[in-house]
């Protein structure tokens, strides 16, 4: 019971004192010179750093990125990483001249097959694949940064933050970091005399530098209706009519594709001919989709909080705050790890579409030779089992041993049965099984398990998974809706029959829904000109996404 | 698909602004003369708004709840409370004078008994019972505050608060109203010059009152060693033994009571004897125990995230920043959401101590009479399946059909069989069922499901329900560590031999554990006095828990 020895009760702090007396040369006040950033960063890190670089679902600090991959790495080196989502270029230009070698992170979407080569050639040593949510997490617990860089719109020069609609994950790792002596440098595209609000006080800010350019933001979330086609308009209308519909479903969030875009468009239309509106789809956790927009414009949305912004959506959410969540200022204010605290435990539906579902409903966006990690989906579409709330649609899926009940969340899975390319969506084995395997993962990178999920939606019927008595019957569910692919061709007609009339499985005619009509002419927009007519012009839609 | 009617896009915002007009007469700026608070609130609440109230696990907005209390039922009415945790009086007669008449809430220990009755004569209409996070989560989605009273220790007159220690759930609240147009109202014990830091920007705060008295806040997490004996003991050898050593533990969560505080106390001898320092317990995510100084001071700890303060633990943990999260005023930042998300997210293992135990291994607080809820514990005690990165004791847990495996949370019930007075805490059907049913529950409110704990420890052994091949063997070894009470007696010494040899089962020779050695020596701190000495002068007691 030795007391440990003496020592130094706050190396921490004792270490962010020197990293900031050495850092002061480059600086007047907190604002950083640009010009002398990467000398700033020489002095500011040491060996063996855990840095956390802000490199989230939509916005960058690349600039700070830059630079850092600049270094030389005589002087900075052995770096470990914390990056959510590996977008950029110069993330892994970090790994490759050395001055960093352990990475944690989330999602390598754009950078997945680089990434994948140099995990193989020895390049980087991964610590673990997280979702965004989880990596946060260990940013308390045993992944304290010892520097975070940021990235905001504005600051002032006390450093408090201003970071427009998109604040996504700055908050939160800015947490992590000002509470526990780390440092935090935070690039900026303006600084002003005063912040039109302060999403995060100059207090937790040590260094601001003016970026020479705006921070990169991708629009994720932007889906032009011109690509849905019957296909998606036809599940649309049998996930309206067949869960929506049947389990009361009011509180949701919508994952991204044309498969959710499509169910958004046809609420105004299809949703409003059914006297759907408001009974359905009032209160939703989600990015500022476009496509939204029309429900908003005839009175279906109540509600949205935001995991982040969207680029195009900025006056258009600024002019919807009884809608949006927005500040002082009157621009929306994101917030992804409160959005998925709601997604998580206040929302009773998640929805979303794969690359792949297997004959157990497990699912992955995983494929050959790509490392892509989880995002967000994991969180969302999970069963909670730390919620305690009832409310109809969730107790509609009741579960367990009487008297010990439980109800359980929706977890919908929408896709059509053969991708683009005649590749089928549903499999014998994941992908991400192999990817695992090739990897040396110690468990294949699943997105939404099998158990988790409730309802399959695809172009042939609605399965109700959660209705299934056990593992076999949930199979036969599943390929009940898998159509002509090897999963759906397992099962004969008379299976089918029989789990129509037990209630697992439902076609269009047993849910009401006329095939005959899914037409593009169901859907509210059908251009992004017309979800900019719906906003009454308040929607700018980014310069790709525009062809008038 | 008509557009809906022309009206006022920013109806919230709208009456946000007449809000603030019509208590502007109370008011110098934002600062409000607490000598008006009543008149201010009659002026800013309408009939039927969504109050949201602080009332933590600890701090209370409690001089607000009085003046919400005194308001004229005339001109305030039909309001919709929103309140973590029910502690005060003043909760509850906001309700019987008729001020409010619905309420949302997570916990209501103290009132408990009350709210069953206001509840039974009609006086009150729960809306749900929620766990904490759950119930903030909702304040993005469907519970929107119109209107956040809320505290914090100090404020500025441009309304930047200073929390303190306990800074707890007042972030969350705060942003939940300030980006949906509500009105933010807070009671500071002070208001001065400068805040020593900022924890919630004065942008997000309309208005500051200042408190004749500082809040309430209730030193929940202190435990006395003196009530510590040998059963405790005993069982804190064979976690120590059984569950940490033997999954190596080394992120965790612990919950509030004499089991745990025991474990705490002694990882310094029995712990260190075993050679675990620096191998187990590295990364905890808890209110600052004092308990768990003695572990501290001999090097165990690495990092503590907190829910929240502790009374009397200060000057402690101001002078232990490399281990504690505190600011650039020195002083901890607690926050409840991410503790939360910390905990579910970044730890391996959660504990906790429960009241009831079914023989399917479900656990509730709830006893006849009382409407307590639910706190924090179902979201620290489940098993997360939105958790994808892997750890040795979680990867240990493997659980799912192969090749689609993933590891699983160790959600550790610790209890001994009779609880004082001689009830078993092992019975046949918990009294929650009772009570759920009694209250017109649509579920019993059950504090943690059967089929998320992994390991059960009591003074007879510990059973590895994660092993279990099914329910009925979960059953079995529940009752085998059941001892003497209904559940126990249902099974036989030739079971009890079977579930050891498979490894369900390990009774405390089968760990090592010399029962004889279960003494108080063992604990490295015995007394209050001892929890003060060893840290060095720093820790102050609350006066209750002080005898010399």
């Amino acid at each position: 019971m030795a007391r440990a020895e003496t020592r130094d009760r706050a190396r921490r702090r004792t270490a962010k004192r020197e990293r900031m007396e050495a850092v002061r040369a480059f600086a007047t006040g907190r604002v950083l010179d640009a010009g002398r950033t990467r000398d700033a960063l020489q002095a500011l890190l040491r060996p063996g750093d855990r840095v956390a670089l802000e490199g989230d679902n939509q916005k960058q600090a690349d600039f700070l990125a830059g630079e850092l991959a600049g270094c030389d790495p005589e002087a900075v080196h052995d770096l470990h990483l914390l990056i959510s989502s590996i977008s950029l270029r110069e993330h892994l230009d970090v790994f490759e001249r050395g001055v960093a070698r352990r990475l944690d992170f989330a999602y390598a979407g754009p950078q997945s097959v680089r990434m994948a080569q140099l995990l193989a050639d020895g390049g980087i040593e991964i610590g673990a694949i997280h979702t965004y949510v989880e990596l946060y997490a260990r940013m308390f617990v045993d992944l304290i940064p010892d520097v975070a860089l940021l990235c905001a719109e504005q600051a002032d020069r006390e450093g408090n933050l201003y970071t427009g609609p998109s604040t996504e994950d700055t908050p939160v790792i800015a947490e992590a970091a000002a509470f526990s002596q780390g440092v935090t440098l935070v690039q900026v595209n303006e600084i002003v005399d005063k912040v039109p609000r302060v999403d995060i006080p100059g207090d937790w800010v040590d260094l601001i530098v003016r970026s020479p350019r705006p921070f990169a933001l991708e629009p994720l979330f932007t889906r032009d209706p011109r690509h849905i086609g019957q296909v998606e308009i036809l599940m649309a209308m049998m996930a309206l009519r067949g869960v929506y519909e049947r389990h009361g479903v009011t509180t949701l969030n919508h994952g991204i594709g044309f498969d959710t875009a499509a169910i958004e468009l046809i609420l105004p239309t299809y949703g409003e001919e059914l006297g759907l509106r408001g009974k359905i789809c009032r209160h939703w956790t989600l990015n500022p989709h476009p496509t939204l927009i029309p429900a908003i414009e005839t009175g279906w949305v109540e509600s949205v909080h935001c995991f982040g912004g969207e680029p195009g959506t900025e006056r258009y959410v600024a002019a919807r705050p009884d809608v949006f969540f927005t500040g002082p200022d009157g621009s929306l204010r994101s917030n992804r790890v409160l959005c998925q605290l709601a997604g998580q435990y206040a929302v009773d539906l998640f929805i979303g579409s794969s690359l792949q579902i297997d004959a157990n409903a497990n699912s992955s966006t995983v494929t050959e030779g790509r490392l892509t990690g989880f995002g967000g989906a994991p969180n969302m579409g999970h069963d909670p089992h730390g919620r305690r709330h009832p409310s109809p649609a969730w107790l509609g899926l009741v579960a367990g041993e009487p008297p010990v009940l439980r109800g359980r969340k929706l977890v919908v899975q929408i896709t059509q049965t053969f991708r683009s390319g005649g590749v089928p969506a549903f499999v014998e084995s994941l992908d991400a099984v192999r990817v695992g395997e090739d990897a040396g993962m110690p468990i294949p990178p699943v997105m939404i398990y099998g158990d988790d999920v409730s309802h399959v939606v695809t172009e042939e019927g609605v399965a109700y998974l959660y209705r299934a008595a056990g593992p076999a019957e949930r199979r036969d569910a599943v390929a009940a809706v898998a159509g002509a692919t090897p999963v759906g061709r397992r099962i004969g007609h008379r299976r089918v029959e029989e789990l129509r009339r037990d209630g697992l499985v439902a076609l269009p005619e047993d849910l009401g829904v006329d095939v005959r009509r899914a037409k593009r002419s169901l859907l509210a927009a059908r251009s992004m000109e017309d979800l900019v007519a719906w906003s009454g012009g308040l929607y700018d839609p980014p310069a790709r996404f525009r062809s008038w």
